[in-house]
């Protein structure tokens, strides 16, 4: 069966984002003063052939873990849709 | 109140992505060929000063068309939680 995984990868709340802060900036530059913080991270789609549920999870933590996100500084959560 | 506002921002369907592309086939390189198809976008959270939830997805809204999305190649799908 072929399975649809969600990862979203978010740099670590304890660390600076700048890629955050530069387009908070701009939001604010734009008129958009209510916006009082921005963090930006990657969201990935991944197609995942597999026999479970349980098994694309596996399948796509070990390729978030090995491959899509840097752990030392990003977060990752992983949805089977 | 604040809101927190998700957008996730992904390459339009009919579109080639070349950096999954690539990324698909590091994962094969990897030994992780259960993974057919593999597409990447951007996860954005707004932190927003609004005093409701609509005026928070108007808000979240906007940033996107205005900045965070370009919307020739990419579409957004934007959540209050």
């Amino acid at each position: 069966m072929m399975f649809t995984a969600q990862i979203k990868v978010m740099p670590l709340k304890d660390l600076l984002d700048p890629q955050g802060k530069a387009v908070l900036g701009g939001l604010q530059n734009l008129g958009l003063n209510n916006v009082q913080d921005v963090r930006i991270g990657k969201h990935i789609d991944l197609q995942i052939q597999a026999n479970s549920k349980e098994e694309a999870h596996q399948i796509a933590t070990e390729a978030a873990k090995k491959l899509l996100a840097n752990q030392v500084m990003e977060m990752f959560e992983v949805h089977i849709v």
